[in-house]
């Protein structure tokens, strides 16, 4: 019998990765040792898993050692430096950053949605997609494989622990909700919202609460954000459709976890509107909760902190019968980020 | 010289009555007298405007003796019942409820859209759009004039005060606030927001503050809202277009007032980036505040309590020469209900 093997999580403290140390804990256990690795920062300091308080180790070469696979849950730039690092000492990387999503060497991997993308790694790396893609993709997915997409209008309302650094966001909301609550009329003279939230703006452009954002990221090309550039292209290489027509605005909205989509799709062949229905609902990873006369439709403060992808108000659209509107919401932090890499990394030790 | 014409404000006491009777004491002053009128709860009270304080007059026959132009800015029902009284009595009618708005003997005008429609007016009545349709109309409009519009993808942000009695909303969002800030952990577990809000859903189908609700209205056809029916269908009626394809998504975010509205756009003829811009820039009643990297788009906190319709994020879409992707925020309490019925009734005793 083959010895379990080691997995490292790197970033082992922030958002993401608290939430990927409850998962593993709840998952059935496919691993051998779990260690635990951080920025030098929190090292020393230790951390739950499968019930056990485990010392977080410093980030550097020798945290590899002996390690069969290597989540990486660390901004961009320290993905970009260390991924190859690990892989140099035998592991193979799966990485939640932006770092290598576009490198055509690495695959691009939802497990719902092109799992045998992941057997072939040339870098020794799996990438993992934004959470704002991994908001719409499983249930968009679902229906591409059946009906073929052709074309895919979202607007995605993003919630602040989606933001850069997640926790940052997470505070300058609460922060900006405890100095807008109880504020008499505030949210009804122009600009009243922004003087009393003055500097407390954190990561975001402007305030957020009691206010939505149209901007997320950084500037893309030709006026679009690099959150919306990320849904259009991770989509692309997710569906492994490079010419899909897409078009995406990201808003950030008020709300601490759970991002939502309004999802416009249109398909190749027609829609059965019972058809549409019978594949979300059966479909792994997707929840349909649809019946909005009785108030079932997903909203993030409903869905955070639980796995799936919850689709509602799925309905034919401009009376085409290749046409489909539905509102999806997925938790950020979980499907959105640790959900999504450590399915990757299930089987991909499953198939070892 | 003919003596200035008499006019009727029917729901003084709203708030969009209260926003009318602001315009009223600072547009250019046509009217002779101005008559308040409210329901008989509110009789008696009395409520400012020019600088004078008026006494308000219980909801009669009475009430429109004399009177030239009648401002209805009431529930549907209290239209539908009122506004043939109003004009038995002689009286023009604005009426800012859906009661007449699918009439096809009743105009529907957005004066900066389609000023010629409130000429012919077969029922003596007027009719202006609802909030989320004169949002995004102006914007859209001024584009179709030059280019023809052939489809729009719309996911609007509706404001608080944009649900059925607007300041039932805006308080049922204030009281929320004020039991979610400061909350701890509130917004990290499934249902923790819902219960903290518990029955202060207010006229909601669940808590607003920290989520968004993608219901608004009442079940229409087909499994759309009410309002997604209004957006389309009012998009139709004021650009002529009776078969325009219209995919529409309304979203409830805990927004106090302003209504924002991502646009995906797709034109008849192909138009230049450069030339959209021009047109947004110099069309009346639209502001274009474009410059993301900047940190200039429009937001609702930043766009309440002013008369324009804010149109930032335009942007080419889906590499198609013939589809843009825009932003546009609006005041649903001025452009999208007191002030486009005032620029109505202006219009109409300017040309009696």
């Amino acid at each position: 019998m083959t010895p379990k093997p080691t997995l490292a999580v790197v970033g082992a403290t922030g958002a993401v990765g608290s939430a990927m140390l409850q998962m593993l804990t709840h998952h059935a256990d496919v691993w051998g040792e779990i260690r635990l690795v951080s920025s030098p920062r929190s090292a020393g300091r230790k951390a739950p898993v499968r019930g056990v308080e485990c010392e977080i180790l410093a980030l550097d070469e020798d945290a590899f050692e002996g390690v069969d696979l290597a989540l990486f849950l660390v901004p961009e730039p320290v993905a970009a430096r260390w991924a190859p690092v690990a892989v140099a000492k035998g592991a193979v990387v799966v990485d939640t950053s932006a770092a290598f999503r576009a490198d055509p060497d690495v695959p691009l991997v939802v497990p719902e949605t092109n799992p045998h993308a992941a057997r072939v790694r040339p870098r020794g790396i799996v990438a993992s997609p934004g959470c704002t893609t991994l908001a719409l993709i499983v249930a968009v997915g679902a229906l591409h494989a059946e009906f073929g997409l052709a074309e895919l209008v979202v607007t995605a309302q993003q919630a602040a622990s989606g933001a850069g650094a997640g926790q940052a966001g997470v505070e300058a909301l609460r922060a900006q909700l405890g100095l807008v609550a109880g504020g008499g009329d505030l949210g009804t003279h122009p600009g009243d919202v922004r003087r009393a939230i003055g500097e407390n703006t954190g990561p975001f452009p402007g305030p957020l609460a009691l206010n939505v954002l149209p901007w997320s990221g950084t500037p893309g090309a030709d006026g679009a954000s690099s959150e919306e550039e990320r849904v259009r292209d991770e989509t692309r290489r997710v569906l492994g459709l490079p010419g899909l027509r897409v078009a995406a605005t990201c808003v950030r909205v008020p709300v601490i976890t759970g991002h939502s989509v309004s999802v416009h799709a249109r398909f190749e062949h027609p829609v059965p509107l019972g058809r549409a229905h019978e594949i979300l609902a059966t479909s792994p990873g997707v929840v349909l909760y649809d019946d909005p006369a009785a108030g079932d439709f997903p909203t993030p403060a409903d869905v955070v902190g639980t796995d799936p992808t919850w689709v509602g108000r799925v309905r034919r659209s401009m009376d085409d019968d290749r046409a489909l509107d539905l509102f999806v919401c997925a938790d950020n932090l979980r499907k959105g980020a640790a959900l999504n890499a450590l399915q990757i990394a299930e089987s991909i030790v499953t198939a070892l």
